[in-house]
């Protein structure tokens, strides 16, 4: 099978947007990528649009705009991992032979569910339990605490850094800093969460452009490459499941890193979904950044800053450049692209040769009928 | 690339299920398909879910039932065209070689919104100024009736002819015949169309368990091959746009019949997007079965009925055996398969060598923002 290499990337400042549509918030992203590539609609063989909650045929409304048409428009929904998951079909793709070159968008407007909870799956009677993601979260962190010793002022440590990352990042839908104090006497979400414990809701879109050897030639691109691709599901066990160790990605991140031939010491820098704090600290572990348990060491070390040994959500992450749900992993996959080519601006992290992106969602604990994606960029 | 044959399919009746859950829908759908595969959960490498309208992560619900776990779970929308969509991106992956035995599963819950009008998005203006889906095609019959001199009496034969055949079809959501005064006299819905020229909303589930050669030769099953699968999107046109002409369904069915390297004249049996009476004749024309303008000649001598040269919609179609709109690919699927392996029972097509499956869905007269998916079936 071929290579795949990345064209062009696009995104908007992840915001508010209610009185955009969702096409509106999306073609910018897509225009920017094809811009990037040099390409026209005509070139792209495929596209494949993330959505969570864009409502039907999100992928043609946002092409339809920019005047593209004739060509296969695939809508992909995978919660948290829809864009991710549409990279890796568009991904399959390429790599099969069957396309050239081929569209990804990630899109979302949270802000029409009038802020606050997503409309979640009724049907599934944990959501309806009061198990929506901060509860879920929530009490990993606890056990987490409970295992481990961590305090709630180490936990607080991940949205500070979050935060100190995404001031940097003019795409950020939160461009400010925050305090320990801040972060603990926020109001209160789900103990130990307060306010700055959570990703934000709000509305984006990212799109790249991606393509076979023989079009990255032809274009004079592609200096980065997908060298993994990975969608996983959760796994069932009966009995006791320990909520501090996320199988799934443990799982994902494995298969990825044997894909792309590489381990955890390579990563130069990371995008993870640190919907909430304790997200970040259990995924350091499920990466192998660390050891199990010594997550807020590795945090406390420096090593996941900017400057540090293997940066992780220098983009601000979910904490502080937003999570509109379907855009989350195209964006992801944006700043790791420009990170490796060095034009990412201030939040750069540099000479960094080898990136991944991490988009997980859905299921009690990150079990159960749940998504993860994983991809790894080599220059 | 590898061919692509069909290992198992299953399907609920399609019905009102307004008690039960989406995953309860769909799970004996699958169920049934591993069960005619003779496959287990641990031996299926990924599973596509059509829905449009299931919410989130509905093909992790389905599975969930099941136990299957760990694989790649993608959930594909691309409205009357989901599942088969997702038919065609599980294709691909048998087709590249990247997946030796693929689920596919179509599953719909229209009962949750109450029967009547669906959510269409309301951003798209269209739909805001009531072009709706009976909106659009009435006007599609109204020019077809000016242009060729169809009478309203000749296109409620239509539904005639689907009633007949979706009264033998035990999984049909409608399985009673209705006379020509009967259909001409029910409740008016948009001039042209009463009531029984319409598909009804229901619920329904579909699966279909697709692999390899090896896969095949491995359980003894295959004897169907999928050898065309096509995913196409509407074109734009400035100026005069003919109604009457579905090109997008046209283009769709020239590169189907080119990529399985055969002409209307092979095909056997198909299922085709009936969702309004005049649908019907517009895809005769397009699929090539008769010359434009013809449709109603063709209907009128019986070859598109059961015992005829190709018969349509043996199944009943949309308008009989109903359109849970996520199920629609999938379901017209299994029927082919079915047929093709002579054991659907009471409206078997005799000695049915190759069939085709059409399913279309969502923009202003098929052209804008849409979504065609055509797949040739072959023994």
């Amino acid at each position: 099978m071929t290579e795949v290499h990345v064209l062009g990337t696009g995104m908007v400042p992840f915001r508010k947007y209610p009185d955009k549509t969702l096409a509106d918030i999306g073609w910018p992203a897509l225009r920017e990528a094809m811009l990037e590539a040099g390409v026209r609609g005509a070139d792209i063989n495929a596209v494949y649009c993330g959505t969570a909650l864009g409502g039907m045929l999100a992928g043609q409304r946002v092409t339809k705009v920019l005047g593209l048409s004739g060509m296969p428009i695939i809508n992909v929904e995978n919660a948290c991992s829809s864009s991710s998951s549409a990279l890796a079909q568009a991904w399959m793709a390429i790599k099969s032979g069957a396309c050239d070159i081929v569209a990804v968008i990630g899109v979302e407007k949270l802000t029409k569910f009038g802020g606050g909870t997503l409309p979640l799956e009724k049907e599934d009677w944990e959501v309806n339990q009061g198990m929506v993601m901060p509860a879920l979260y929530a009490m990993r962190a606890n056990r987490y605490m409970h295992e481990y010793g961590l305090t709630d002022r180490q936990l607080a440590q991940v949205s500070v850094k979050a935060h100190d990352h995404g001031a940097l990042n003019p795409n950020a839908q939160i461009q400010k800093r925050v305090t320990l104090e801040e972060v603990m006497t926020s109001r209160p979400v789900a103990e130990p969460f307060t306010l700055w414990h959570c990703c934000p809701t709000g509305d984006g879109a990212a799109a790249l452009i991606i393509g076979s050897p023989a079009a990255a030639r032809r274009l004079g691109r592609g200096s980065v490459r997908i060298t993994a691709s990975e969608v996983t599901s959760g796994k069932y066990t009966n009995g006791y499941r320990d909520m501090t160790y996320p199988e799934l990605t443990v799982r994902g991140a494995h298969e990825a890193y044997e894909m792309a031939g590489l381990g955890p010491d390579e990563i130069d820098v990371a995008e993870i979904h640190d919907a909430f704090t304790i997200a970040e600290l259990m995924y350091y572990e499920a990466f192998g950044f660390c050891e199990r348990g010594a997550a807020y060491q590795l945090l406390d070390s420096g090593a996941t800053s900017l400057g540090g040994r293997v940066p992780v959500n220098p983009s601000g992450g979910l904490l502080s450049r937003g999570h509109p749900v379907g855009a989350t992993g195209a964006v992801q996959a944006v700043e790791i692209v420009r990170q490796l080519e060095g034009r990412i601006g201030a939040h750069q992290v540099e000479n960094a040769k080898v990136g991944l992106t991490h988009a997980t969602g859905g299921g009690v604990a990150g079990y159960d009928h749940g998504a993860c994606s994983i991809h790894v960029f080599t220059t």
